[in-house]
This record gives structure tokens, C-alpha cells and sequence, in this order.
């Protein structure tokens, strides 16, 4: 039986002061609303609902631009979390098996924790997860009898004795859809704020008969985000376990705190990371490669033996073969650079593919914008780009060819030729002291007529 | 009736084992002493003394560059803070109303405190600054009687019951200003150091029959700075502190303990820093601009919709308008660029003008200096710069111009012109495999006569 | 009497999970085994012998990069820490003095306490390094008498009484040579491990009449290093040491936290060091110097009234003289500046002389390499290099003499010469305009095709 995800998205996020609606602020690259549904990911779901309301089409744009399968539902009015969730019955039409309840602003459950609720559905009717607060506050408390769930207390209707309790309800509930649509009939709204609660299927279930339980988790997988500070403390929360991850998988960093890394950011064993890097989404980088200091990739491969940066800038589209250096001042857009290719110095490659053991001097830029279209250049393996070359592109040159320093090279350079494209050197003896003399002699008149 | 501020600056700072003057090291990127004048700027003061001594001519001028108004009066000897404050006496001749003393090596009183104190001047004839001390130490205490000030002891000379008290004297005090010089030329110096403090005119007062008041501010406004060690932490706490009103104005960082202020940084909500971002002083950012990594901003402003870096640097006199592109590598300085203008990669924009829409192809340069004097260059609206282009100002690029990839401009483009200087390219075939052949022979053979 | 080190660099280091030998570990860019050297090398000792075993030949090689005359010996078998010391004895065959064992994974024994050891020898035979360790856990515990160390006794195998003791041994030994290789033949490996244990010559010792004794030392010193996560919690440490002794030395730093030092990094009083600056090895700074924002200096020396950056690197080689100026997205490597040159933006600078006050322009490169040899470029005082100049080398500049703005210059230019290399400018009215339709009206036929 397959497993329904119901991602609750539609708050507004008043307190972020913000016009992105709360779930797509981003967490390490990622709007919130994506690490739900990547940590739902892993139970497989055969069916995806996102319910949406305030920025709608943002998060639906972001929710299918993550998975397209997605159906988006729209709650037009907040009336509560049971009434969120009810706006997904037409969604799950047809699903038959579990669905879970997750939230787009609390992007740190595990998915591990996610399979031990399932799990404990073999056992009870509905699952919920809690976790030991440290400062219970006024969280829910979740009131247990043996491994069984008898009741959710709101902290303001709790006796002293319910108060005492510091398990506490994160909201995420799982239940046999077709359970859960039923009991959330018959939440009423009779309380002082009007809202339908899904906690309240607590109480009908018991009422009903119905089994409970709960899990718990680390308090920290339940950090919801109300603020900006909030969002760079869930943010610095990611980073940390990201550092504390790559270090068990053996990669190096020397200053772990300025390494920043994206949801998706995959490094190989004894792979070297220098001080001040960051990561954008879609890096990928093989063992034993080496990124230095001040260096910022995104949507890039890198391989075995690969030096990058410091100061390269690898933009998405960037593939390194093994052993390929890209020096400081470096950026390298959309491109392909096969085995020992070396671009080490203030170049710019765009829409290119660069040959093995290329050489690429220093000042070289691909000119692959015309102000109208995009096109492409090919450098051959074993070529050497002198400093300060323009290739107009399109254009190739071709294996083992030689392009002399400062050329514009226009037209295609066949392998083993040599292009250049250069004026011829004129020097003009004592010509630098007369023109040095004539422009102090101008500026001192300036001066004088200023003053 | 006016205020008159008079700070104390006079001090060494020997711990700070440097030749600057203690309250020339900065915060934020402006000296100790700015923070003070700016703090005390919220009283919008008829008169501003600011009592000089070691490094006096320093001093001075950055007391004078902050605020030309200043009166600066030199104290040649440093006998004390009560003989400071009489150094003021002739700057404040002709002033009437309270005088309110502060102190150039402690940055961080806040506006709304001095507010309060003068508040509480309607009630009482002198008012003292103290706080709360988590660890009370060697301070001098406040003892207060009622809401009055009845005297304050120094640590030394007080009783154990003193020594129990927790509030302590920052040595912020405010007075009318002729009641002030009065009772300081009361203080004497018969002491073990032989100093004339000010706190003494408190005791004095009161003999007078005069009334006194304290009141508390928090313990982080008095910090002191005294060390560079400490001086780096009041940088840090200066550093949290506008992180945090950020986050309240609706900035987005994704990782606030890299990005460093200045004291004068302004940026409007839903604006997003990313990591490693520095600004210099006079940065004004409007809202819904993005500043990517490893960027560097002083003396510019960015407007809405504009995207800088990563790896931008904008120097003073820089001004982005709507939607202006700024890319890595590059340097802008003292220069306009009209909305929607491109600049992304690898180039040096100096004493420019860039039309709106523009598009400046990587790797160029306006060449705005000969060696002697600096010149501007102007590129049209719409115009297209192609890369490695240098434009050798003074020089105008027209609208919608376009120069062609590598040229060396030195004549004016009119607008909807094609401009080109560059050398026709000449292909050799073979000929690149022959000169890489005979270089590599020729280094075989100094080698084997090396070894 | 000379004095002998024996450091054991044997180990493995299986939780690093690294290729790389445990004791190459880098912190502050010098391998742990490079730390331990440079402790001991305080004592100036006569002899040096480092015990390698896994990865010997890369131990061996970094011991030897370090020092040439260190001995290696190689520990075949891994039979514990006294049978490791034993592979030392033919290492120090004839050696006359005190021998001291150091560990090559424990890199922060500080000279003074190593001295210390040494003092303690004139009154005892045998000197323990131990630590008061704010938790004890499993360590062995020494367990004095008076002055006089009894035993030590390893944690499986001590009393309750014993198990109180908060002293505890870091492993460090010091003996006279022959007395210690005598005392390490009678060690036995009755244990459950069946290792030989240097521990046990303590005992041995006391059986045989011989007088020991303890001293104590910061329990920071002993700290080793045994997964990555202590790796880079060992570098955090040599950081906030390395910043607080900057601070000491009077050097500035707006953000200490952000720069990070090299193990051997040198920097004047006065000099500032602006956020996010990173130094490889062999970097010396004079004092009054600025190394601005983002700048990355390895193997270089910069003298006083430089100023380095913003987003400047400076490779070994670079020796920047008084107020010389390197500006940003400038990478300079094997070069020699004089006094007040500048070299402002975006340039690369390799294998060149440049002469005082020189001015190089923007996108300026020295093209020193030609796919197979390197050669040098000069530049005379008071030269001015126009932007966008590829100097190909080898070539002289001479003293004043003008460069045109994008030149490619192939020969010497004599002193005082105006040299230009330049196709003249085309200008082609309308033209570009033309141009621009064509291309459009390309690119939208193209998308129509497309649709």
C-alpha cells in the first residue's frame, strides 16, 4: 500500500516581513517547503499534496518545479489545520493506504523518523510525533497511557499535572487516509479562535475506539520558522550537521564554519575544502579533488584530482574532468573541460568545451554573446590559448593549435596551426618623457587656472 | 535650551600598543569617537566640545571631518577627568542649558539613554549614567536614596555594604552647563593618584544642597574599550547587534555571521546578503536587491531589483539603479549605470556613465587615467561593449553602439555605430607543432646541459 | 650535552578516514608531525629521530622536507608505543644526552614546558609530561609521592582511590638515552593487547632504584588528534591562539574570526587585517602595513605602508616593498615589487621585476609561460603600463617608459619610449544597427522554427 504526503503550505509568515511567502524562504538553497518534501521522499509516496493559500502560485510553482506529480490544493481561507488538511481530500481521491500530515515550515524531520511512524502504524490506528521538549512552554503536551496515546492537552486547558509533562506534540500525525478525512468531518470549531484543529481527531478517534500512539524525535527535528532569525538559526542548524556529516564521509576542512553547503551538496572522501567556500544547489565533487579558499560552485561536477579556485566561481553546466585546474579570478559557466585542461587566470568560459590538457592564458574570455544569441567554442585537446585572446564564437580551434597572446580570433584555427591576430609593435624613442611632460605641464595650467 | 555634548578623547590607550589614537580605533569602520558624536547627535546638540590630548592633531581631524562644527579644545596634561571636562570650559562659553559628558572610547550609549537622562534632568540638578554589572568588580557604586543619587563610593573606599551593590557609575554625567564648571572647580586632588575625577562633584553638590539622580542603562551600552582584543569585541557586539536590527527590518542573510557592517549601512526588507559580504561605510541598499557572496560595497548605492556579485566590489561614488547587473570580478568605482546595465564578468569600470540597458562584455576596461590625470568615459544606452574592450577615456560610446570584441577605443562611437580596432588574424598551418617541437628541444637540451 | 627527540609517527589513524598518513593532517597549513618538530625544536636538539609505519614513505619525506637531518626509522609491526621508541636506538647510536619522546599526532606541547621537562631531569631520571584533566575518564593516572612520581596506573587497573586522581599522563617522556633504551628492553607485553608499553618504564625504573618525577601542563597541549571533527577542533584552537597573540602583538583585526593563520605567519604591530583574509605558509607582513578584505597571501613578504587587496593573491614568491599598492582580482606569483608600485585591478602578474612607482594598468598579464618554459618580465621605475597589456616575455620595459593601452608587447621598449601595438579604429556609421536587426530577425526565425 502506498504512502500519501499532505504538506500544510499556506500560512503567510507575518513576522518574516517578507513578500516570499514563508515556506519558499530558503534553507541552504532550498525553499523550506522542498526539505519537507524531500525528507517525505524517502517513504515513496505514491501520492503528493501540497496545500496552499497565501502566494499560491509561488508555492505551487516551487512545490511542481520540485516534483511535478504534485497536486496543489488551495485553502482560500485559514481556518485551521484540519481545515488545511481537508482541502487535500479531492487530492488523495482514490489513494488507498497511509497518509502523513507534514508542514512546508518544519524542514528538519528525518526521514527515518517519518518510516518509524509508519511503522507504528501497524500497531495503532494513529500516529503522532512528539518529542521531549526541553522547555515544554506551551507546546501541546501528549498525554500517554503505556505505548498507547490517550489524549493531546492545549497548554492552556492543562491541569497542573498535564503541565508537568514535557512530551510534546510537533503536529505530524499519520492515519489510514481514509481515517483520517473521516475524523477531520468531525472536528468542530467551537473554541475561542474559531479554527478547526487536526489534533482534535485525537479525542474523536479515542472516542470512536480507535487506537493512538506516539513516536518521538529530537526536539530539533520540529524547529518551525516564524522569523528571519529563526530562518538563520535553522539555517546555521542545517549547517552544522552538514560540517559534522562531510567530516564522517571524510572530507577535509580546516575551517569547517566557513564552508557553507547546500541541501544537496555530495563531496567525496578526501576531498580537501579551504576556508570561505560556498556552495550553491547541484555540486557534486568527487574524491581526493581540492577546492580552495573563496571559491563558489553551483550545479557543477567535479572530478578526481581536480583543483579549483581559489577565487573560481564554477556556475551551473560546469563538468571537470580529473585533474583539471581552475585558478583564482576564474568563471566558468555551462562548459566541459576534459582531463588536465588548465584555465588558472582571470577568464571567463562560457558555452564552451575545452579539450584534455588544454592550456587557457591568462585574460582569455569566450565571447559568446553577440547581445542577440548564445553560441558555442571549442578549444582541441593539447591547445594553448595565449594570454589576453578573444574567441568570438562560434568558434573552434583545434587540437594541439597555438594562439599567439592578445588575438581576437574570429575564424576557426585548425589543429596543429597557429593563429594570431595582433598589430605589429611600434616604439617611439623619448616619446613616454615628451607626452609625460606635456600632460604635467597640462594639468599643473589646470591647476593654477583652478586655484 | 540647546545641549552641549563634551567628550572626553584625550587618552592613550596604551594597551592598545599602537601609535593611533585609542579613540581613533574603529568599529564598523568609523573611530570609537564617531560612535560617541553620533550617539550624542540624537540630543541635536547647540555645542560639541571634544577634549583632546595624546594624538590631539589626529584626533582633531577626524573630530572635524565628522562634524566641522566641532569645538576642539587640547588638554596637555592628563590630570584627571574633572580637569578634562574644565579643558571645555572656554568651547562652551556663551552656551546655555545642560552640558551632558561622554567619552570617545565608549561607543555604544544609546541615543534613547541620553534622552532619558536629560528626561530626568526636569527633576533633578545632576544626573549620573549607571547600570546594573553582572560581575560589579572594582566599579564604582551607585547609592541611591529614594530616586535620588546620594553618593558614589569607589570600590576602594567602600564598606562591605557598598560593596554589596550591583549598580555602578559609567561616568556619563549631565548637569546645567554653569553648574557643571562650578562644582568642578570645587574637585581637588588630594588623592593617591593625585587626580581630579569627576565623579567627585556629585559629593560636592549635594554639600550644596543640590539634588542628583541616577538612572540604569544596560551594561553593553557602557562597555569600555581598552585592548585590541577588547576592541574586537566590541566590533562583534556592534556586529550582532546590526545583524539583528536587520533580521527586525526584514533583510534576508543566510549566514549573518559573515556578512560585517558598517556603522552606517542601510538596506531595505526582502533584500538578500549572502555569505561573505563586507561593507565599508556610506552603502545604501533599497529593497529587493540581492548582494551575492564574497562581495565588497563602500560609498555606493544599489537600487531595487539590482544584482551584485558574487565577487562584486563597488567602490565610493557608485550608483546602481533598477535592475542593474553587476557580475564577478568586477570593480566599479566613482560611476553611474542606468537601470537594467550589465556588467557581468571580469572588468574595471572607473569615472564612467553606462546608459540603461547597456551590456559591457567581460574583460574591459575604461582606461580613466594616463599616468597623470583621470578622465570619464560615457556608453550609451542599449550600446554593446564587446569583451576585452579598452575604452581609453575620455571617451563616448553612443546608443545602441556597438564595439567590437577586443578593440582599443579612442575615438568617440556615434550612437547605432559599429566600431572595430583589431588586427586581421592570420592562420599558419603546421606551424604551431613546429614551435612547440623546437621550444620543447630547446628546453631538452638546457636541461641536459644543467644536469 | 645535546639533547635527542624521538617522535613516534607510526599510526594509522583508521577514523580519519583518509589515504593520508594520521600525522599529515595539516593545521594552520603544516602537517601535525611539522608541529611537534617545531616544539621540540626549541630544545635545539642534537639528534632527531622520527618513527614512521603507516605511510612511511610520505612521513618520511614530510619529516625530511621539514629538516634534513632528521633520521627516520620505520616501525614494521605497530607493537606498541615502547616497541616503537626501541626502532629510535640505532638512530641515536652515539648520542650523548637526554632523549624526550614526542608523539607526531600531538601538536601543541609548547617549547616552554619541554624546557621545563628538561630543568626537571637535573633532579630526577626520569620526567612525565602530565595534565590536570578537567575530566579523567580512561587516562592513565600518575600518582605522585611528594615530589616524586610513584607509578603510573592505567585506568582497567586502578583502585578507586586511584581512579580520584585528576592527574594524568600525556605520554611525554624524558630520560637520558642509555637509561631509557635500557629500561625499554625489560618492558614485557604480558597484556591483554600484547603490546609493549612505554608506560611501563616507570615502573621498571622504581623497581630498579631510579628516581621519577612529573610535571604538569595545560591539558590543551596534550591534545591529540583522531578524527577530522578533533582535526578541526584542533585548528580552531591554533586559531584562537594565533589571534589572540596578534592581538598581543598589536596587530588589527576588525573580525578575528574570519582570518586564518598560518603556522608560521609573521605580522608587524599596526599592520591591519581586514575580514575574511587568509594566510598560507611563510607569509611575513612588516608593521603599519593593510591586507584588505577576501585576500589570500602564501610565501610572501610585504613591507611596511603595502596595502594588499580587497580580493588580492599574493603567491610564494611576491616580496611587496614599502607602500607598494596591489589592488583587487590581482594575482601576483614569483615577483619582486619595489617601492610604491601599483598594480591596481585585475591583473596577473608571474616571474617579473617591477620597478619603483611603476603603474600597471588593468587586465594587464605578464604571458611568462609558452606551453613549455617560463621567462621573466622587467619593468623599469616610474614605467606606465597601459590596460589591457599582454607583456610577453622575456621583455624589459624601461625606467618611464609608456605602454599603449592594449598592447601586445613582444620586444624591450627603451627607457623613457612610448611603445604601442594597436590596429587603428573603425568606425562604421549605422552599421550597428544593421547588425542588431540582422541578428534578430535571425534569432526570431530561428524561434519559429522552433515552435
Amino acid at each position: 500500500m502506498s504512502i500519501a504526503l499532505i504538506v500544510l503550505a499556506a500560512g503567510k509568515g507575518t513576522r518574516m516581513k517578507s513578500d516570499l511567502p514563508k515556506v519558499l524562504h530558503p534553507i541552504a538553497g532550498a525553499p523550506m517547503l522542498v526539505h519537507a518534501l524531500r525528507a517525505g521522499a524517502a517513504l515513496e509516496p505514491g501520492r503528493i499534496a501540497v496545500v496552499t493559500g497565501h502566494g499560491a502560485e509561488a508555492v505551487e510553482a516551487a512545490a511542481l518545479e520540485h516534483d511535478e506529480d504534485i497536486r496543489c490544493v488551495r485553502q482560500t481561507e485559514q481556518l485551521g489545520t484540519a481545515h488545511a488538511v481537508a482541502q487535500a481530500r479531492a487530492a488523495l481521491e482514490g489513494h488507498d493506504g497511509d497518509a502523513i500530515v507534514l508542514y512546508g515550515d518544519t524542514p528538519f524531520i528525518r526521514p527515518e523518523t517519518l518510516e518509524r511512524m509508519i511503522e507504528a502504524r501497524r500497531t495503532h490506528d494513529i500516529v503522532v510525533l512528539g518529542f521531549e521538549a526541553a522547555d515544554p512552554g506551551r507546546y501541546g503536551r501528549l498525554i500517554m497511557q503505556g505505548d498507547g496515546l490517550d489524549r493531546i492537552v492545549e497548554f492552556k486547558d492543562a491541569t497542573d499535572e498535564e503541565r508537568a509533562v514535557s512530551f510534546c506534540n510537533s503536529g505530524v500525525i499519520a492515519a489510514d487516509s481514509a481515517t483520517l478525512f473521516d475524523l477531520i468531518d468531525a472536528v468542530g470549531n467551537d473554541n475561542a479562535s474559531g479554527e478547526y484543529y487536526l489534533t482534535d481527531i485525537i479525542g474523536i478517534a479515542r472516542a470512536r475506539g480507535l487506537s493512538a500512539t506516539a513516536i518521538a524525535c529530537d526536539e530539533a527535528e520540529t524547529l518551525g520558522v516564524n522569523s528571519r532569525a529563526e530562518l538563520a538559526a535553522a539555517e546555521d542548524l542545517f549547517q552544522s550537521r552538514a560540517r559534522a556529516a562531510a567530516f564522517e564521509e571524510g572530507v577535509m576542512m580546516q575551517a569547517p564554519g566557513t564552508v557553507h553547503f547546500a541541501f544537496d551538496t555530495v563531496i567525496g572522501p578526501d576531498t580537501l575544502i579551504e576556508p570561505n567556500v560556498v556552495f550553491g544547489p547541484g555540486v557534486s565533487i568527487e574524491n581526493g579533488a581540492r577546492i580552495r579558499a573563496f571559491s563558489h560552485l553551483e550545479g557543477c561536477h567535479v572530478a578526481t584530482g581536480a583543483i579549483v579556485g581559489p577565487y573560481a566561481r564554477l556556475r551551473p553546466g560546469t563538468e571537470l574532468a580529473e585533474d583539471v585546474r581552475v585558478g583564482n579570478f576564474v568563471e566558468i559557466k555551462n562548459s566541459v573541460l576534459d582531463a588536465g585542461a588548465k584555465v588558472n587566470h582571470l577568464t571567463y568560459i562560457g558555452d564552451a568545451d575545452l579539450g584534455a590538457a588544454c592550456n587557457v592564458g591568462a585574460g582569455t574570455v569566450t565571447c559568446n554573446y553577440d547581445g542577440v544569441m548564445k553560441y558555442r567554442t571549442t578549444i582541441g585537446a593539447g591547445a594553448f590559448i595565449g594570454s589576453g585572446t578573444m574567441l568570438v564564437a562560434p568558434v573552434t580551434v583545434g587540437d594541439n593549435a597555438l594562439v599567439g597572446s592578445g588575438s581576437v580570433i574570429t575564424q576557426d584555427v585548425p589543429r596543429d596551426a597557429l593563429a594570431v591576430a595582433r598589430a605589429r609593435q611600434e616604439t617611439k624613442p623619448g616619446r613616454a618623457k615628451r607626452l609625460f611632460d606635456m600632460l604635467k605641464n597640462k594639468k599643473k595650467s589646470i591647476e593654477e587656472r583652478a586655484s
